[in-house]
């Protein structure tokens, strides 16, 4: 029924799929979730009322907790999120309810040459284009959390320049906070690779006026990338997210003590953005399994994980849940082992190390191989002894897992197609 | 069954309507939209597929078109949008199938001490709380299509100064643009008033790297003063919208000639931002009308009006159709009648000149009042010569109105509280 | 036994005379002064001990005073340094001891397309080349005394930033200036018109260093420009000079307090610089007469001058001492006779306003003749009428003079060359 | 008859031996220079007519060439200029005719903590205040030749972006050089210690203007560090200097290649800075003899070595004439022999090399001593082991002069004074 994956393009079998999906609430309703628990946003997407099933199945036992690793990539993506997907598909077909959860893509890959991050083939996650854009907002809700921190902070900055201890306080409220313009390390955010931002100077004072911020080097990172995520990573709930928000250190005054949100008066704003981008998104795979989608990429530059609101609400819904960790183990393992999961509380029961041949005839010494380039020949020949070398990568990672005391299962990626070029983001 | 609006403010009265609201499913299906025509967002918000309700409506005659304009205001507002939505009430309660297009709030004066622009005492739009912050996104999509726009221009600008011709050509497949670094007028946008960004430099090379932009000076306008979202104001579809973006100018060349987005071939990138985006977005008044809530305010720095999308769709399930233009009419009435007009090729069957007794004795020599003080004395004592001489104002907007030939109505808004301090934003 | 004018260009003129110059010696022997009252600069330039001078011929009466000024000069300029010099040589010639005071060229416009303004034709001061580039050096230390400044300024601001009180007050001996970077009007020199200059961004801060400086805008002015040769103008001696040099105000503080050299503990060394700038330089003629040269140009943008110093030991050599003023009167003199006699006690007993037929035609509705152009056909025929109504000009500037009480005396300057285009500098 | 330097500074030793000092003519008669060749800067200074003086003397052989150099220094200087001064003195009065060569220190050290370089003690050269400031204003030449290259650079890169093809040729007669602003590698010169100016950016537009240079980041450099004064440290006349000049590389284009001062144009008129400049100039010690002062500091950031012309013009008219390197020989000497001495075709005699016990000391492991703190115990006590440990230095440097071929002699700094504090440039 659904395309033939060697003969058709990723965004053609998605296309097809989308054809036949679920409508949102009748994937709501085999996910178990009850009436005014999904907030739907069009036909096919929704969030849920986390709160309100936590608090429904309170005394329900978890599911199976399994994350998704792997070994290290080559530069085409060894296909996490495929696996992922793959795996909850396959668990429905044993008869488990299983869900999986994943991270929305970054504009900024979306509108380079890398693509969204939703898995490939026939592992998919659907409706594919307005998952790879605005989607739900949350990402759009995250960058305007963080420049409203910004915005505080500058004007703060020419406040205090501008005005003396008196006048100051008596407009603010607020003892003057002597924050030093060498020490802001904190940014902007934008959703996209911005190279022009990288390095800037801003609040350039207009002649004779003293109303355009105070005047230092400054940078956009990208949105994914803000503390802001990393705060809804890891958050349990609403209330978490908020505490946590004050807590949000974006300078230090000229004696180095921390300036928080807290200190700029901005934290509850900032929390105002961000109500609905605390609820997981769900979508389905091309085979109707639930897919909760939530916060953002980047286990290198970012914490790179799926939320822990979105696994503590799929625990309770699923026989099976599947959740992933961005990169290779030592980067996503890692942060996922030691970072959410000590924030969550939860355990995993298995971690699964994706690996491909390609990636372990790369690791035994077959030349990188290249986005947009012709696979090299080593690839395209049987080669055992390459894969046998490269296997030492593979120990490594299982490595990495054991010393957290989960069982590991290797899971090797098969390509069906000669292309192999997964859209990843890490 | 409302609150008293002489006891409660205006976002308790909001507060206790939303406990009563219609769902959007109800609220749709009251207004006639057929099944899939509503894209709900959450439970009391959605979006209208505007497309699919002109095709079946298509032989169905327009309603009656209202514009709502004003005497020049007051800096207390003197309430525009709470008269398009009393309208509305008033005509719903005289039997009439009625509707109001409102614009979506900014985060500038939201986030400022200004408030959000949903009308006021028994006559606001609700629910009040989202509509003030994401809503459903439409402001932060055009936010993005119009830095994606950016991101093109400054990576090419780069690219050109990094490249010779021939390397440039074998990349992009352009041949060089030549861009004048002085003459790039269009800079980024944020939601925010932020001061800090009003003059920057932007792409400062770090040390010896080339990729970090090129350098110029730059600065970022709030999101509703984006040409894009002047775009989608008189856009009569999502072809009209991809069309007029790519005519998009963004800098000129060395020669003066305007860059487009389609010369940096942008434009349909920048369009897919905007799928959603161009698709009105339907909430309720306090009392269960149906509101469309489509682009943004500030008639004087932007064009400022509800949409084109907005009221095509309105005039054909409504018997009477409200729309708004920022601003007194000298701005948002003009604007509304030579360009809003101009575009959509519809004629209003009327236009109310909104006044209050208090602006009229402001224009006939009574002191400015000011927000978060007490109104000066002219105010509270009966002076009818002073609004006799202010009714010169009065008259001169009518004349603005008079002169397309539009027949006006003058609307005298009496404030239920002292305060009588709306949450303008223009 | 000069070359004929008529014939040759000003520079020919000039070296032809610097063949058979007086050495420095000789001249300054020709003026009076005695053994060490002459500090040598090369065999042809010198610097006068005037303090020596002063006090050597303290009961000697001053000679006669006399200024030039002029009309509203056309872009050629109309020949105020000739007129100076040539009536240096011409009251020699009658057996008068003269001497004339002018001002040396800046680098601008002597490197830019203006020339040195050394006069011209039969008129010049030489040796020229010398007199055109460094000289004695007096603009450099003009420049180096206000670049200290300026270094000290930037250092305080630095260091400001870097420490808290008790550090700054240990290490500088000085409390806290609190100088606001919004309020910093004073910018550096050079002495060439550098446009890239014009508008910079100091204080830049490398990668997590703070030591290199305090980022804010800044600008580069022409040296002659600076208040320290304003200050050089008007100062009697070096004592005042210096105290002079202590009141200079760089910036301002929060407060609006204005910020001296003084209070940064840098105008002694300031003044430092300017021991050997004080003294005032002495060339001639290219028929012998000395010639004083002191301070710089530019009365639009400057005081424009000849110093004080230099007329106060002239007048008391010269039985007539004929000084300049740059610009038409309405800046020149009003500035000689409001600012430099006030400083100066001195009153000229003559003013002369130099006029040409070509400007007085160009004031008549002439067509505005430009350099390196051929004059319009108006200046090359005779025409009486445009002469006449060009009177309104040199009405108007005798005017000026006249209200100060002092007689004026118009001299109309005739150019042997076709040419007519004086190397002016204002 | 000179102050007792163990109970007296320095600056009042030099002030007490100016008050007896030979007058520069006197002081030019003794070297042997006639006439002419003396160009007299005041009473006390002058510079020499390099080019007569080696005409007139064109036979005559070179006296004995000894170089100064030293071994590592602490923090307080070992007194390389107090020992070529001493040298020249002692030969002296030994019956030689005797010359010293050193070079004009930098604002920058002379206006911070550091002092002006002339030696010390009983071995300094007078006199000390106008040598320290402005001197002959060699070192203003040096940044005026330097700065105006920078406005060529500067100019032409805003008329190349201003103007097409066409407009360029026609005023400037070059065709577009097409320099890249990020590799642009020169900055500007001023000669202190401006941090504030160390990280710049230039050229930022007006509102609309496009004459405010070409934006781009810049830096000041100190104006001994400049490549003009390089140029003139090895330059063998005026014509050779022009000629290094005009190779002098600025910038690069778009495709790596050098942009040189001809390029633009403007090596003549950066020359004609230079004139005087490339005259050595001449004082004297506290005991009489000549000392030619030409070119600056800082044999780690810049050349750091006297004058190729001021060593051959010496070397004409001494016995034996003594000449300093900068810092201790792996620099210094370095840089003397390899590229000084590689230029001027002159071969050293005998190369001194400078130690203090104290230095030994510190080479054997005594704790560094730092300049305005007490010295440590180790330096004043006796302890023959730390100095023995520390010759293991002096060795190293004695190899680097031995490799040369040149005969080494060490000399023992001894000082007077319990201070011991040498107001080194290096």
């Amino acid at each position: 029924m659904t395309l033939d994956p060697t003969k058709h393009p990723d965004w053609k079998i998605a296309q097809d799929a989308e054809s036949r999906m679920k409508t949102i609430e009748a994937l709501a309703s085999d996910l178990g979730l009850e009436g005014p628990e999904l907030l739907p946003y069009g036909h096919y997407m929704g969030k849920v009322e986390q709160q309100a099933v936590l608090r429904r199945l309170e005394n329900r036992p978890n599911g199976k907790y399994i994350d998704v690793t792997a070994i290290t990539p080559t530069p085409l993506g060894e296909g996490k999120s495929t696996t992922t997907i793959g795996l909850v598909q396959g668990l429905a077909r044993r008869g488990q309810r299983s869900s999986a959860a994943i991270r929305q893509p970054s504009g900024g890959p979306t509108m380079g040459m890398k693509g969204s991050a939703a898995g490939g083939g026939l592992s998919q996650c659907i409706p594919l284009t307005p998952y790879s854009l605005n989607f739900t907002g949350d990402l759009h809700a995250v960058g305007a959390a963080h420049n409203l921190g910004m915005t505080a902070l500058t004007a703060r900055m020419q406040h205090e320049r501008n005005y003396d201890d008196a006048t100051l306080e008596k407009f603010s409220g607020m003892a003057r906070l002597n924050i030093d313009p060498t020490r802001v390390n904190t940014g902007w955010v934008m959703d996209f690779c911005v190279q022009a931002l990288r390095n800037i100077i801003i609040g350039i004072e207009g002649d004779g006026r003293r109303n355009d911020g105070f005047m230092m080097r400054s940078h956009f990172d990208i949105t994914v990338a803000s503390e802001v995520m990393c705060i809804l990573s890891i958050a349990r709930d609403l209330a978490d997210l908020r505490e946590r928000m004050g807590r949000m250190v974006l300078a230090h005054d000229r004696n180095g003590k921390p300036v928080t949100t807290s200190d700029l008066g901005v934290a509850g704003a900032m929390t105002a953005w961000l109500v609905e981008a605390v609820k997981p998104n769900l979508i389905q795979t091309i085979e109707g399994q639930p897919v909760f989608v939530h916060t953002g990429p980047f286990a290198n530059i970012a914490l790179g994980q799926s939320s822990v609101i979105a696994d503590r609400v799929a625990l309770k819904l699923s026989d099976y849940h599947v959740t992933e960790s961005g990169f290779a183990s030592e980067m996503g393992y890692e942060k996922f082992w030691n970072l959410k999961c000590h924030y969550s509380g939860l355990t995993p029961d298995a971690a699964v190390v994706v690996a491909t041949v390609r990636a372990l005839k790369n690791h035994g010494g077959a030349p990188q191989p290249k986005p947009g380039q012709p696979l090299p020949e080593a690839y395209t020949r049987e080669d055992v002894g390459l894969v046998e070398a490269g296997c030492a990568n593979l120990l490594h990672h299982l490595g990495v897992v054991r010393r957290s005391g989960v069982p590991a299962v290797v899971c090797i990626n098969k390509f069906h197609s000669a292309m192999g070029y997964s859209s990843k983001q890490g």
